[in-house]
């Protein structure tokens, strides 16, 4: 078992003022999915983009829109998101406040470098 | 995509005083993975026993004790746990408030009914 806070974890650049940390993968282990954990400050967003492996997000504290090719959808803390495959997307923030989201991935979205 | 308010998800009795929600899972098309969210009750607990698939935790909200054969590990929100397949666990709620955490598995851990 492994035991981790979160904020001790090193956080790298990520999109457009957000910074992005791996909080469990292919390095701890993982065997399917991996555990990422990002910070989107004031005005940020995540990168705009597709790729053919799934999100599955949960909104952990601020606010924002989920952009995609069928128009913009609010979120908060507490509203999950899923993302499909080849689904064009990007978590922007709107708040005032910084935007932290925990996101799932398939393992072969997120190999250790 | 979906867009989903995790407290509008219908939840079901689980362990010791608990609540269990499936936020994304075979239902919604997840192709690997199955988001799900607990609420355990004070003096309450998850299931206690092993199984041959992995469980990645983030605690939302509250504190308590991860109960494994290597001893009792203290989490509160922010703590992430990773469970390996087959070690023995149990989520304890040792707080005043409701403990409520999210917990990923494979599509294979959680067959819809």
């Amino acid at each position: 078992m492994l035991v981790r806070d979160i904020d001790q974890i090193p956080a790298v650049p990520y999109g457009q003022s957000a910074l992005k940390r791996i909080v469990f993968g292919e390095s701890e282990g993982a065997p399917t999915f991996v555990m990422r954990v990002f910070d989107v400050m004031k005005g940020g967003a995540s990168s705009h983009h597709s790729h053919d492996f799934e999100h599955e997000v949960l909104i952990l504290k601020g606010e924002g829109v989920l952009k995609g090719d069928d128009g913009d959808k609010p979120f908060k803390e507490g509203t999950a998101l899923f993302i499909a495959p080849n689904e064009r997307h990007q978590l922007v923030n709107t708040g005032e406040d910084t935007l932290r989201f925990v996101c799932m991935v398939p393992l072969s979205g997120e190999v250790s470098p």
